[in-house]
């Protein structure tokens, strides 16, 4: 089977991401965090350069919060770097568990988890020549939820709490699959707990 | 000026790309590379978040390849997660230096660093519909390179010394530029002296 470049059909999103603590307990940091999280709800593996997580979107979504916020909350510098990916033509149906419900499995106890991110995030709606006005819109979104701070080269800045921040890179993601690109893909760059002073050179 | 996803014109390439070591001393590798590293032939510009490059593709190949090479050469687990990025249509001309020779100012001293690295890479060639086909063509490329491993989900995989690695990376991405899309976007997620075994779950 040929699996270059899949990316999900429009039932499956998909995150490939890895998580980065600047420590030399990163590996405890992110063992320990993968404890914490209920992922019964997506399919979910690992490999040694990043972990790939396939479900419904509302689960993908809950389940990378909540594996970063649980890596984040004991202060070390811990960044997410992932790829979110829903629809590509190339994509097999495997690897994702999809007959579930609504409720997101760890909502309750991320929740309790309060973290100040800085995001650069980017949108890619692929195959239509009018994308630029899809990611535009998306843009907007962030402006209306208070959580975009600037436009940078190649992406768009987000600051704030994790559960603000998540909630619009989640509210934009799904507005794209509406658009008329059938395949959307988003990087996320997320950061918390850096020494760097925010926004400095 | 609005510079909400920008992205570059033909005649600039940039990367926005950052450097994790997985270490306590992360923010000491990460100065010292920079400060082995000749970036005279680029603009560059770093945040808390990312450091974004800026200039002609092949300066902005080098010292991007050289920063990595010289942060993971002492053995530290390093990871380099970067967007490349060519052709946005909303892109502004400034922040890039572009009348340069092709002479690569790092690539001498590069050469002498051998790394092994393993890399999960994807392209996004934006605005038209048969971006799968310009895609799979680069595939092919890093076959007949012998870079490439193996696909994954919403990525492939290339494993090697990092000179051969990079090479492939930029030949594809250049091979894009030739293609109908006139906006590349190409994610590379590189992983060195991994404790995680190749290849393991």
């Amino acid at each position: 089977m040929q699996e270059n470049f899949l990316c999900g059909t429009s039932e499956i999103t998909g995150c490939r991401f890895s998580i980065y603590p600047m420590t030399d307990r990163f590996v405890d940091v992110i063992l320990s965090a993968l404890k914490e999280v209920d992922t019964s709800k997506v399919w979910m593996e690992t490999d040694d350069v990043s972990t790939c997580v396939r479900g419904r979107s509302i689960h993908v979504f809950d389940v990378v919060k909540a594996i970063y916020l649980e890596a984040a909350k004991h202060g070390d510098h811990v960044v997410f770097n992932g790829t979110f990916s829903n629809g590509c033509p190339g994509d097999t149906a495997g690897d994702a568990y999809l007959a579930e419900n609504e409720e997101r499995a760890n909502e309750e106890k991320s929740a309790g988890i309060n973290q100040g991110v800085a995001v650069q995030f980017a949108l890619y709606p692929m195959g239509i020549p009018a994308y630029m006005n899809v990611i535009m819109d998306q843009v907007e979104l962030a402006k209306d939820q208070g959580t975009f701070t600037k436009g940078v080269h190649y992406a768009s800045r987000l600051d704030g709490d994790a559960h603000a921040v998540f909630k619009t890179l989640e509210d934009a993601f799904e507005s794209c699959r509406k658009s008329d690109s059938t395949h959307i893909v988003m990087t996320v760059n997320m950061s918390a707990n850096s020494p760097s002073k925010k926004g400095a050179e």
